[in-house]
């Protein structure tokens, strides 16, 4: 079993290669070597698995027919440029989140038959747009209201297609958000969800732009790579033409979030966190998901969290050595 | 005001120029010019303003620049590969239906601010695929179950962005399946919703390869024309962020087509429909949509069919030479 993982430097990707270190199989099979793909070279953990660390752009054209020359089983994709870059640069955007993509299917296609991978693709709530119901089926449509959500709606398409055809086997899933982000805080709109629960836990004082009753959709980071590892095990019969699925977050106010910080750290750690109202960002978080009815993925097995308490102590327990969760 | 066609010589663009001499305006402006595009050249009709007929393929790079040179306030693009052809041939699929729009957004793109024309995009209800309600609202997910429905659904995602960025004015319909076509029997599978009309009004027999019980959703070319100048002159303020519409057809089941020929023509004609079911048409089209709640483009003033005899009197008044329908 071969495995290559594109965008490997990135959060979640190192925490995947870490969990396909320690686990060493995929669907019962030996993992015995490992790529790992991104713009800047990955790091490469201690092993007794042959790894493979990666500089490369697939953007750029022929770059994926080269990632692809020792024909991994199981492919997972995972780089993107973010939401505010690819709003910010419309060309980038297009070429890094729509053409890399469509190149490293192609290159897949290329190879011809029998060659068939795995392909995992992380895809995202960003599909989802105006209008809005408060809980979103897995049958609503896709009305992106960003570039980088375009990008990922098209992309499942791609996938969706190429699948049905026998190019690829691939599997889409849509993350949450995810939360609590390890490290420094970040300037994204997003950046509060995790902030008002990281900074309050290392006893630094977290500015919190909106009101209690904003509701979002969250899984840990923990969870996502549980999600992209039953992704790649799932019986792809199972999923017929459909191919993307709304990962199972769990909805929370950020009044919950503050009430599960109280439970799980005490009063002090909520002490800490300061309203400062930002018109702005209370605009931005507005337009975004709510709650989904992810139903489908759960049929199939996918399991996120349960409530934010739990969400916290895996946080606590992953990156700050804290007690098992 | 300039008008520029791509995909003038089709069935519904030939309909379109028609039409667009008839009325001689646009959103109460005069058409000065009207350039005519496909890949062979199409046929230029008498009228007083100056046309251009030009045989181009946009899905090569570079053309779709060429057809901008005199900066088309409106444009419509209805080129595209049929869905049977798309899904024989993989790559020519992608090229003409997704590279050739994405081209010609790009084009448009490039030509900078203030330069945004109105695009009309013709899409389909192709983009549709499992699990399909009996009734399919506006807000339903795309799940094509075809290479062809798989672009469509892609260009729709892209019109809405470039909408979105400022880039242009587009407006996306879905059409219908259009009935009853004009000219000879065809080998589509959706060929006998025409043919089982269309042969008895000639006098000729007609094969109907399903049960009286398939219900499919209609518009006639006529109102594909209509829908195709409405989505030109509509205000686009109107659409907010969400640019593709499913145009009002009307759901009729075979049996509803066969008793609306009788009323139109009498049972001499509906005696010419042979039946001899087919398996392999019968399984394509059981999945296909059978209705939708198109609420949002008949509150945006889109206007189709009301009755399947209406359907049948405007092909007698508009191929047949018949009664004004």
């Amino acid at each position: 079993m071969r495995v290559l993982i594109v965008g490997a430097a990135g959060m979640v990707g190192r925490k995947l290669v870490t969990a396909l270190l320690d686990r060493g199989v995929i669907s019962g099979r030996k993992i015995e070597a490992l790529s790992l793909v991104d713009v800047i070279t990955p790091s490469v953990p201690d092993a007794d698995i042959a790894i493979k660390a990666i500089a490369a752009d697939m953007s750029e054209p022929g770059v994926a027919e080269t990632l692809l020359v020792d024909r991994p089983d199981v492919i997972f994709h995972l780089a993107a440029i973010v939401s505010g870059e690819a709003e910010a640069d419309f060309e980038k955007g297009y070429r890094i989140n729509l053409d890399g993509t469509r190149y490293l299917l192609e290159a897949i296609r290329h190879v011809g038959s029998p060659y068939r991978p795995r392909l995992v693709f992380t895809s995202s709530i960003a599909v989802f747009g105006e209008p809005l119901p408060p809980v979103i089926s897995d049958t609503h449509e896709h009305t992106p209201l960003t570039s980088y959500g375009t990008q990922k709606a098209i992309c499942e398409l791609l996938l969706a297609d190429y699948s049905r055809r026998g190019f690829v086997d691939g599997v889409g899933i849509r993350l949450p958000t995810i939360a609590v982000r390890p490290g420094k805080p970040n300037k994204a709109a997003s950046g509060f969800f995790s902030g008002i629960i990281r900074e309050p836990l290392s006893g630094q004082e977290a500015l919190l732009p909106v009101a209690d009753s904003v509701r979002h959709w969250f899984a840990s980071p923990r969870a996502a790579v549980g999600f992209l590892l039953h992704a790649a095990e799932l019986d792809s019969a199972k999923l017929s033409s459909q191919r993307n699925l709304t990962m199972p977050g769990l909805a929370a106010t950020v009044g919950e979030q503050i009430a599960a910080l109280e439970r799980v750290a005490g009063p002090k750690a909520v002490a800490l966190i300061r309203r400062q109202p930002d018109q702005t960002i209370a605009d931005i978080v507005a337009g975004w998901p709510q709650a989904f009815d992810a139903s489908r993925a759960k049929s199939l097995g996918f399991v996120g969290e349960t409530s934010f308490d739990e969400i916290i102590r895996i946080y606590i327990a992953d990156e700050l050595g804290g007690p098992p969760a």
